[in-house]
Parts: C-alpha cells; sequence; structure tokens
C-alpha cells in the first residue's frame, strides 16, 4: 500500500470518530480515531503547502510548511487550554520541540541517508536558524530554570516574568521574518530554479482550498480528542506528562514529519532541515508566547513554568540536534542517533513519577 | 549631537559629582552622577586604547583594549570589596561576562550589521579566544556547581577551592599571552597593514597621558559610586544582585562597549569581537582571580560561590554567543538575538527575589 | 631513561606486587605496586595493538586500541562489581570519560604541539565520533538527571530506566560498528597508505600473543588492586568519589594515554584523537552499559544514577572537549586548556566531601 493509499484510508476515521463519538462508543475509541482522523489531515496539509510552495519559493514554502504544521499544534494547544488543560499544554510546547528535533529530523536523516551516502544542506540558513531556535529555546526555559535555582519564586512573578518573554519573543519572531524575507532574503532562494524544473505549477487555489478544509476537519476532531484525552490516557497507564510530551506531539506533528520525511527522500535535505528546525523554532517563539498570552487572555493563566525534567530534555534534544545538523551534512547514522535520543527521553519520560523536586 | 560631543558633555557630570558628593545632594544623585561621570571617562580610555592599539598593532592592541576596559571594572570591584560590598562585586563578575558576550557583542553586530549586509572576522582567533573563555568560565562556575549539587559543603571548602581555581586560571591567563604574543603571535598579526594606511601614527605618550588622568579619575568616582550604590539603588526598588549583574557592569564595561560598536560599525570585526570575547575571558582568566585572592589578602574572603541562577545566566550567555560567533560571520538579526537574550536575562534579574533553593 | 627501559623497570612491579601481597606488606603498599604493575602491562597493550593497528589500518586499528585500552578498564570493573564496590565502578565510568577527553587529548594536543606548531585531524570523524559521544555521555547521564530534578523516583523506576537505556547503547554501539566498518567505512581509510610506507609489516601472531598475556596478568593485578582498594585509599585520605574519579582511571586508561601521547608525538593527531574520543565513546556506550547488564546478571544492581556533581564534571569535560576538538586543528594551548580543565575538576573532587543534595 503506497503512501497516498494509507492517507486515503485514514481518511475513514474521520466517520468513524464522529460515530465513536455520537454513539458512545467509549473516552478511548473516539480518542483513538480523533487522533488517527488528524494523521491523514494533516498530512493532506502538508502535501498542500509542498505544493504551495513550489509556487511561492522555498523560503515562503518553508515557512508555509512550517506554519501549517504549527496550526495543527496549536489548533489542539488552543481548545485544550481552554478546556483547563493547562499541564498537558505546556507539556505539548517541549515535546513538540524535541519531538521535531529528534523524532522528525532524525527520520528525515535516517530515511534520506538509506537512500543517498551523504546529503548536505545549506550551512548558512541551518545556522541563522539554529541560532534563532537556541535563543528562543533558552528564553522559554528561563523561568523554569529561575524557579528551579531559586527558592520563593511566587506564581505572580512567574506569570509576568513569562509574559515579558512572550513579548520579547513575538518580537525577535517578527523581525526573523523581516530577516528571512526581506533583508536577507537573497540566503534563502538558492535552489528554487531547481524545484520549478522538476515539477509543474499546481494550483494554488485549489491547494489554498484543501488546506482550509483541512483546518477546519483538524479543529473539529481536536475538540474530540482534548474531550477525551484525560480519560483514555489514564486508561492507558500514560501520565499526563507523557502525554503531553510524546503522544499529543506525535499526532500534531504529523504534517512536518510527512513534510520533512518526504522531501528528504528526495535528497531536498534544505527544505527538510527548515522544516523540523523551522518548526522547533516557531513552538517556541510564536506558539509558546502566543498560548502564554491567550492563557492570560482567556483566564486560564498558563507561565512557562516547565517540570524541570522537560527542562532538561528539551536541552538535551537542541544540544544533540546543533552537533549533529551544524556541519551541513547528514548519513543514516546520525539520523539513528538523533532516534535514539529521542528513545531514552521517551522512556524516561515513560517512567517518570511526575513530581518535580522543587517548589 | 556627535558621539565626540555627548563625551564632552559627560564630562561635565566629573564636577557635578563633586559637587552632589561634598554639598550632599543625596545618595541617589552622587550615584547617578559619578556613574555618568565614569562613562566619558571609561570611553576616553577606550579611545586612548584604540590609538595606541593602532600604533603598537591589533594582537597587542586587542590586549590592551581589553586591558583597560576591565581596568575600569577591576577599579569599581576592589573599590567595592574593600567597602565589604562581596555580594554586589561577585554578582558583578558574572554581570560582566554576560553583558560583554551578549550586550557588548549584540550592540556590535546590531549596528555593524546596519551598515554592512555580513560581516566576517578570522575565525582561528575567534575560535581559540572562544576556547579560552569557555574554560575559564566553566572554572569559575565549578565552586557554584558544586555547592549547588551537594549538601555539607562547608564555606571554609569553598574558600579553599575558590582559591585554588584561581591559581589555576591565573596560570592559564599567562600562558594564554605566551600564546598569544610568542608562539603562535603570527595568528593575531593579519589586518595590521591595513590599519596602518588608513590612519596617521598618533602620538603614544599623549595618548598613554590621557590613559593615566582618566585612570585616576575614574577610581575617584568609583569611590563616590560604591559609597552611595547600597542606599541609591534600594531606593530605586533593585535588588543588589540586579545591582550587580545589570548596572554595575554597563557603567564598568562602557569602555569596551564604545570601543566594540565603534570599530564594528569601520567593519573591524575582529578587533570588535576580540574587544568583548577577550573582556569576557579576561573577567574570567584575570578579574576574578585577582579578586578572590584580593579578598583573602584583605581580610575580606570571597569564594566563587555564586548565586545558581547567575550560574545559568552565564551559561546561557556562553552557549549562545558561541552558536553566533563559532561561523566568523554576523549579521544585524545575529546581534538582535544577542540583545533579546541579554533582554530576557535582564527581566529574570529583575523579577528574581534572590534566595537559592540550596544551602 | 627511555620510555621503553622505563616500562621495561615497571614490569619489576609484578613479582613485588606478588611479593607484597602473599608476604603480607600491607594494603597501601600491594594497591600501589599492583596499580604501578598494571602501567607496563597496559602500555604494552598499547604497544601491540599499535603494532597491529599497522597491519589492520587505521580503522580497525582505532577500535583495536580503544577496545584494549578499555579492556584494563573492563577488567577492573567487572572484578570491583563483583567484590560489591559499586560506588567506585560507578565513579569510574564517569571518571574514565573525563580522564579520556581531558587529561588524555589534553597531553596528546600538549606534547604533539610542542613538537608541531599546529597539527590538524580529519574533521568529518572527529565530528562523528563526537556526536556519538555527545549522545552516548547525555544517554548515560539521563537516569541521573531524571533523579536530580524530581522527587520520589524509586531505586526500582532507575534500575530499570538503567537497563532499558542500556540496551539502547548497545544497539547504537552495534550500528556505530556498522557505520565505521561496513557502509561508510571510506570515511575511515584516509592515511592508510602513509602508514605502511613508514613501517615495516610486524608480526601480527606475537602481537596478539602479547596482547593475551598482558590481559590475563592485567585481570590477576586488578583482583590485588581491588581487594585493597578501599583500605589503601582511606589510608591516603581519599574519598570514594575521588578514588573512582580520578585513580581508577588513570590506571586504566594507561594504554590509551600510552598510545595517544606517542602518536601525537609523531603527528599521527587522526589516530590520537580516535583512541581519546573513541575510547569515551566506547564507555559510554558500550562498557557501561555491560556494567549495567553484568551487575543485573550478577546479582549486584548497578544503575546510571550518579552523583550530580559527576553529571556536571562530564557535562563540562564533552563541552570543553568539544568546542576544542571541532575545528580539526590543534596546538599545545588548546592542549594546555584541556588540561587545566582537568586540574580543576580534580581539585573539586577532591575538596568534595560525597554527600548529594537530592535523595
Amino acid at each position: 500500500m503506497s503512501g497516498k493509499n494509507i492517507l486515503l484510508f485514514l481518511l475513514l476515521f474521520i466517520p468513524v470518530s464522529l460515530a465513536a463519538n455520537f454513539l458512545h462508543w467509549g473516552n478511548l475509541i473516539v480518542f483513538i480515531t480523533a487522533g488517527l482522523a488528524i494523521l491523514p489531515l494533516a498530512a493532506w496539509m502538508g502535501t498542500a503547502t509542498e505544493e504551495i510552495a513550489v509556487v511561492v519559493g522555498p523560503t515562503l514554502g518553508g515557512l508555509l510548511n512550517a506554519t501549517f504544521g504549527n496550526a495543527t499544534e496549536l489548533i489542539i494547544a488552543l481548545i485544550a487550554l481552554n478546556a483547563g488543560l493547562v499541564d498537558v499544554v505546556k507539556a505539548s510546547i517541549t515535546g513538540s520541540i524535541i519531538s521535531n528535533l529528534l523524532l522528525v529530523m532524525g527520520f528525515s536523516m535516517l530515511l534520506g541517508g538509506l537512500r543517498y551516502k551523504e546529503q548536505t544542506f545549506q550551512s548558512v540558513v541551518a545556522r541563522v536558524n539554529a541560532s534563532s531556535m537556541n535563543l528562543a529555546v533558552i528564553a522559554i526555559l528561563l523561568p523554569t530554570a529561575m524557579n528551579y535555582t531559586s527558592a520563593g519564586i511566587s506564581e505572580k512573578i512567574l506569570q509576568n516574568l513569562s509574559l515579558a518573554v512572550a513579548v520579547v519573543l513575538i518580537l525577535v519572531y517578527a523581525l526573523t521574518l523581516l530577516f528571512s524575507m526581506k533583508t536577507h532574503a537573497y540566503l534563502y532562494e538558492v535552489g528554487v530554479a531547481d524545484a520549478e524544473e522538476v515539477h509543474t505549477k499546481p494550483n494554488v487555489w485549489l491547494w489554498s482550498g484543501v488546506l482550509l478544509v483541512c483546518t477546519l476537519l483538524v479543529a473539529f476532531e481536536s475538540e474530540m480528542l482534548v474531550g477525551t484525552l484525560e480519560e483514555a490516557t489514564s486508561q492507558l497507564g500514560l501520565t499526563s506528562l507523557f502525554t503531553g510530551v510524546i503522544v499529543v506531539p506525535i499526532i500534531g506533528n504529523a504534517a512536518e514529519h510527512a513534510t520533512a520525511v518526504t522531501v528528504a527522500m528526495k535528497d531536498k535535505m534544505d527544505l527538510s532541515l527548515s522544516v523540523a528546525v523551522g518548526s522547533s523554532m516557531q513552538i517556541a517563539l510564536f506558539v509558546a508566547p502566543v498560548l502564554v498570552i491567550a492563557g492570560w487572555v482567556l483566564g486560564k493563566p498558563m507561565d512557562l513554568d516547565f517540570n524541570p525534567f522537560e527542562m532538561v530534555a528539551v536541552a538535551v534534544a537542541v544540544l544533540i540536534a546543533n552537533s549533529i545538523s551544524s556541519d551541513g551534512k547528514s548519513n543514516w547514522l546520525e539520523g539513528t542517533l538523533l532516534l535514539a535520543a529521542y528513545t531514552v527521553l521517551g522512556l524516561a519520560f515513560y517512567f517518570h513519577p511526575v513530581i518535580s523536586s522543587v517548589g
């Protein structure tokens, strides 16, 4: 069964999840079928985005890829936040960064590396993205580090610091866009010619329609997913930490995942890395700040004080991803190392009893 | 108003601060005017140093730049240490490293980057400096890390370890000078020819005189600054941690700041980076050890056990600065990222209630 | 006295240690003489391995070097584990990583750098090794990080997580060998021609015999070393932490040390680095997991929950070694920096009172 056929098959879970929900087949069934239904929708969003990316060029294309991959993430998170699942939403932020840097980048390098002995990517862009991501990730972890290293930090201080950090990050995000689209756009334009040669121009309007419909359906399925999340995962014996860090991001990042792996197997590692690193960067620079501010507006205050072990895990993911991607080359072993790091972190979160030592 | 005119104007604060002090205009006024009076003096020291640097070449020039920038720092710190403000002095060490790596390097890359699309610097020297700085910074943070990760560390152990670390660092400092001036001086000599072409030979004796006079005046103003520091900052609602980490280094590093930014805007990024990184290196390899030993001699024992969040902040600053400077290229966005990191850390120190969780 | 003569002289400690043991000259004498007897044996193993390496090429040669260096380590550790010295064995794992990255690499770069102004090594292999080592080191530190950042982690959870991590690491180790010997062997083959030109083909069988005999003797001496370790080191006023982190690895790593420094002084930095980094990698990817599994089998359960300060020290060693080796060049100052880092860590472990703050 080819990739396209699997996606068509998974679309069946849209009606199945609806049936499960309205016919009361149980929370676990609803949760699983809604989760499965989101996968093809996110993947179609990915395909649509890739098609549109061919027309609009790799810069805007990479940005589009990351935005609409993160749209799934953002939709699930906003619905969960509104439902009061603050802990799961916070865990899904760190989990999403970890999963993009280790799981998505790992599979891209592994599957790309099984086809091509060595793959290369433009290290200038990789470096700028990595620097922005490093800054953003450190910034969102700062309230956690402060709370972890000091006693007597009140919730109000953490909330104020988190809001202040969120505002700085959104400004940085805007400047990053200015850099990549205006002042230094030429850095990102290499490879456009290549892409146009191998592809007939797709219909932008058609694919934009696909994007819109999928977005609405994702929102609908997310409502069912979030509504059943707590009971379903506790039935499976999973903690809210594991659910947030591992389960939710796998569903939410399916689009980037599909896109990044597909283009890696076509030896377009530049686009692949720009999706994985760009997506982590955008989670930290845009999604996390938006959620902090949204939580404040919705009256469901969400600070950036994560579980200290989440902080460790994100630091680990960033260090390994930097170490592996900084030379602008990849091979299957590097992909395997990223996946091994993800596995080990996943095991740790699985065993984690979710009680932090401080505070 | 041009830069030179601003400096001339700020010189007025020398008599004003004297008046404020002897006519008892209040601690806050004395503190602010003495701080403002130090700025042009430090800047003149910077100008004098840059002029002398043209004659003696970039190696010795870079060293001179860092030394006389750090002279301001060292003078303020010694006076504060003698006055018993051990906490402020300790915080000013970490703050000075952070401010050189993020604020000074950030403004240099931003303002340089607004004039030149991309600026380059010799990565060999940058790398050797970065390695020395990494080692030095890690070494001065080690007593903090030990105290933070273990219970039952006595003050005597911390003091002994700090003294031992100080001796090792001063030896390393001497070897670093041997490397850059003797065995591998050729690495640092590139660019001398350029400098000589664009500049008529300045009068070394004249500028040395300026350096001397400014040094004496800085010492005098520092006495007034330190004498009013505690009351003035508590009037402003600032903690001693914030004062040490943020306020004192901005005053103390004004010289490096002015020099680094000025030369960055003339596209001499090599000299600019060598000032910022070299200054951080020298704070950790020379100023901090000297203060530990001076404290021991003066009977005001000062160990290297910092607030754990200072350790986090320095680690963050070093990681981001390494990540951004390691490719030997810079642009305005990289400068902005450094400044954003500084802003976020500044916010965290502003909100910090200054009670460490361990010990 | 030449190197060879020193080694011949040290062989005298084999009969001396036997006499000390059976004539009851005291634990300290047995400990010291057994330790000294291991040095020439390990060094002969190193020489034998280097000779064999010339025939079998640098890849397999580098691997052989690391394996038989680590054989000494593994033998001592297994005997100590069986004797119930779990804390010393755990400390010797982190100590061995630290000593390879800082002491062995440091002396190689320093002594090589005193002969050659600048030495270079193939950065592709260095980078792959560094990435594997980074992953492995992070993985073995993860249980410690989890226990340190959370309360309520039971010993059973730590044991299970440690076993799971061990299995993942052994799989990664197998894949690393597949990479370096099969799919990407060409990356490691540069330099074979050079080696063959300068050397007549040695007798593989003779040197294999030497390896075998030395291995058996090392095992025998290790029995005496371990049997007297606790009493001897407490007589010297050393904690078990210092013994495990500093003393045991210096004895256990003598082979790599001798090999790495010798080849560095012949300007074969590729082989030298591959010994030092490869050995650290192998400790983390192979020796540590084998010990965890062996402890489980032997009924002496050993988890990977180290003293938090060991975690800090390993992280520091890895960061500095990465920072210094990532550019594929070395000089005497870089060697000195590594040795300074080792000295400072050694001082900290010397002063450490061995009571962790959590758990």
